[in-house]
């Protein structure tokens, strides 16, 4: 079987660090909680706010990102039963290229070059089961769609949404 | 129909390149019409030459390749009437991530990075028309198949083979 599994905020806690440079930039103090029954784009990106997204852009940001919690240790048991890749897009923002090859290389040594994907429009990529923050690359895709929880995709329905890595784990062992 | 069109000896020429830094480290002065009629890889790998390989890591290797003639038309003509995907086999080979990206953009700034993959094993992907030089790459590709043309790849059997951009053109048009 093979899994597709992406990176952002599903293996790299990227929201924790864009909720943080929104907080600083424009002098908030917001939780993650806020946005439980909230768009979280539609409230950040309103013009009363100022734009957190050239930050992205910036060399480093996907350097220093923050492993999710068991991510790890079931990625590692995943891979020595199915076929797993790590697909990520990440040609929108041409700094984290070699950011990503690194931070897979330093968190998930046991992922082979040959299973990592970088590109843009996920609908290239086929598989079994994907497991994705965004909806937009779980529609295209022609296999079983996992949406893995994230403060931007609250009110996102009609998929199976696992929130953490220990109920991903439950899933398949 | 989404055509899936690989980079390196696709659309960059990098067997000059390799054969230029071959002939330099070993003292040799050989033709690339000299691999007609023998396996390029088993020649110049043999125990009696100074290996290139490590010079491929090498930080720019990329960058300065040279774009096959005809093929900005051919591609640019493709991508007006199909859904055209550039898909390299890049993660073997991290300072290329980058380098690879920016030769994209200086040579076909018309492909969006949304159509631009950067992976390992490319069995991953999925489309109606692979065009490649490596069988590694065609032969588990689910759709038609095209071996370009190559110095290394003389002795492959069994594919459909078009020598340059022209002959890719007139298969299309």
């Amino acid at each position: 079987m093979r899994i597709i599994i992406d990176m952002d905020d599903v293996l790299a806690d990227a929201s924790s660090k864009i909720l943080s440079i929104f907080n600083q930039i424009n002098d908030t103090n917001i939780e993650p909680s806020f946005f439980d029954d909230k768009s979280f784009y539609d409230y950040v990106n309103s013009p009363k706010f100022k734009p957190f997204i050239n930050y992205i852009y910036e060399p480093g940001f996907f350097s220093d990102l923050k492993v999710f919690p068991n991510a790890q240790d079931v990625v590692k048991e995943l891979s020595e039963k199915h076929e797993v890749y790590i697909v990520s897009a990440a040609t929108e923002f041409p700094n984290s290229l070699k950011e990503k090859y690194d931070w897979m290389k330093t968190h998930f040594p046991f992922i082979s070059w040959r299973n990592f994907v970088l590109c843009g429009d996920k609908s290239i990529v086929s598989g079994d089961i994907m497991i994705d923050d965004h909806e937009k690359n779980l529609k295209n895709f022609n296999g079983e769609k996992i949406l893995f929880d994230a403060q931007h995709n609250k009110l996102v329905k009609g998929y199976l949404r696992l929130n953490n890595w220990i109920e991903i784990h439950n899933y398949f062992f």
